[in-house]
């Protein structure tokens, strides 16, 4: 993610990351409140895993605490109740501007609408990978991460035979597609391994990602996004503005996986029982308060910058970013006409960590 | 605390601050193992209080490790121990630095040091003031803090009498002496309420700060760096270079108190039982590996700026900060042939939750 507040941060670009927790909000609320049901606990403890810094990143604290002080208020639970909320990401995330900037508004909007009198958030920074131990033993009550478990821990080994594209596409190798998806495997059962020993009992998870419904690997909803800026890498290359070997070497380390890849790994790891899977289609226009095709387009681009910046200029360099950005936005505009063309899928799934 | 990594950054510059780290350790030495072998938790919960943003910021964190791994292997205790290690500070802290360069070092060194099945260690940030609550009832073993709790919540109220002074010194109206300790105690007995909310029964807490021995306020001892820093800005008011008001309305927001002064609090909040207070004497000159005096002068000014800059450049603005620190440097210099003069004072007290 680009660091910072500044106009193509990530901070600055997180409408549609908003809008995918907005779509686990239904889950998230059935979670805890079966979850506060059943355990009144006296601090519930949450992680958000991946949790990037900018608006969205307490957002779904929030919810959690909005939905509990609710039930308290419903239950006539006097005590006062505390949470501990841990913000996870990897050691590059801009902890400081989340510190600085975000932490101070989520906490006085929580006072202001609370209330005095209940109870405290703690609220710290937990920097590392989800894909190692970040908790001890039964700690935690509830895991929610959203848009970040279809990054993979690496590029996957057997990519480099993937030259022309940038991630799985129609014209990728079969072999290709197969490593792609045998690290999401391998990923998400070092995920569920790990946040199984983390949660206690009873405890709930509901993760969010990018995903598809088709059981085609490289079909077009979950692979359209990179096939449009692999597009524009290519005409860089034809232009003699990017080397051709560049390109190359270049892997998006992500998977997009279908409802029924993700439900396998939970039930094949077997410590959570499943509760729901879902895909959800998420309209790309509807994260742009703009008109026009090409308002959006420009939206759009500048959303996608602000995720792949990082890795873009780490392989091509800084100078190419704003051309590169230019004819993305270009690209976007004129397919945005095709409705079909325009749309995420986004995968949600809640469970709950057997006794 | 000046931020990041540059020559004049806290970080570069915290040898002094390591030093009075040093000196508590046997304290620490002695309270961790009292608590490892009297509770014997499967997980250790420690808190670094104002751990600022350098090498030294996960020291005394390391000794802990260190102490306890060293205990598990004499009482041959099997079982994998695992450390929650607090880090906290002011949200202004510089966590990005803290977790992207710091906190890899000390895990790779304390993987290679413990060797593999010693257990882990969860590595947190807790931006917020310790004159708040941090952290949930009852949930920390060990609570340290060095060099941070001289640090006053706020300038007292009263201070704007203290008009050529910038501190509290032998020339200050009585009125502001007293209304520096008013503000001391008040705050110190905040910190000790809120801690004996966090800690454990029978958990401890080693905390050491800037003080000093005399039970006069004023005394050269806990007053002398401000004081000679306090000559430096008179000199560029004199050259017309800073605004006299400016001068009159700077007033550095810390407290230099004495063993007794600090027992007295302990004991008046009654949570916790005092061990051990007691005042300990650091050379400057031990804290430079240079051998000159101006060498030495050169290091000081360096590392009080390193501390004091961020202040000043929100009082005097920012063009006359190096020309400041040059005649800090110079006076330092020319004062450091008289060795009284070139010591600062420690005080460092451990104590107990009552149950």
């Amino acid at each position: 993610m680009k660091e910072g507040l500044g106009e193509n941060s990530y901070a600055s670009n997180s409408l549609l990351a908003r809008k995918v927790i907005s779509m686990s909000k239904p889950l998230i609320e059935e979670a805890i409140t079966e979850l506060y049901k059943n355990m009144v606990p006296k601090t519930v403890c949450i992680a958000d895993l991946g949790c990037s810094a900018g608006p969205n990143t307490l957002f779904a604290a929030s919810e959690v605490v909005r939905i509990v002080g609710k039930l308290c208020q419903e239950l006539e639970h006097q005590a006062a109740l505390d949470f501990q909320i841990y913000l996870n990401d990897l050691p590059g995330n801009d902890f400081n501007s989340l510190f600085r900037v975000f932490l101070p508004r989520f906490q006085s909007e929580l006072r202001q609408e609370m209330g005095p009198g209940f109870g405290q958030c703690f609220v710290y920074g937990a920097p590392g990978s989800f894909y190692g131990r970040l908790f001890p033993a039964k700690s935690l009550h509830f895991v929610h991460s959203s848009s970040s478990l279809m990054w993979l821990s690496k590029v996957p080994e057997g990519a480099e035979m993937n030259k022309d594209n940038i991630y799985m596409a129609r014209t990728s190798p079969r072999s290709v597609i197969d490593a792609y998806y045998e690290q999401f495997r391998r990923d998400l059962s070092t995920f569920l391994r790990y946040r199984a020993e983390e949660v206690v009992g009873g405890g709930r998870m509901v993760l969010s990602m990018f995903g598809r419904k088709s059981e085609e690997a490289s079909s077009e909803e979950g692979c359209y996004a990179w096939e449009l800026l692999a597009m524009a890498i290519k005409e860089m290359v034809n232009e003699g503005l990017i080397k051709e070997n560049k390109l190359h070497t270049f892997h998006i380390p992500q998977y997009s996986p279908s409802p029924a890849e993700v439900a396998t790994e939970v039930v094949k790891e077997g410590s959570f029982a499943l509760n729901t899977v879902e895909a959800k289609e998420i309209m790309w226009a509807e994260c742009s308060n703009n008109s026009s095709y090409s308002d959006k387009a420009y939206y759009m681009a500048k959303c996608m910058r602000s995720v792949a910046e990082p890795l873009l200029v780490e392989q091509f360099g800084e100078v190419v970013i704003d051309e590169l950005f230019e004819k993305y936005r270009r690209i976007l505009s004129s397919r945005m006409y095709h409705e079909d063309d325009n749309k995420s899928v986004i995968v949600v799934v809640s469970m709950t960590r057997r006794d």
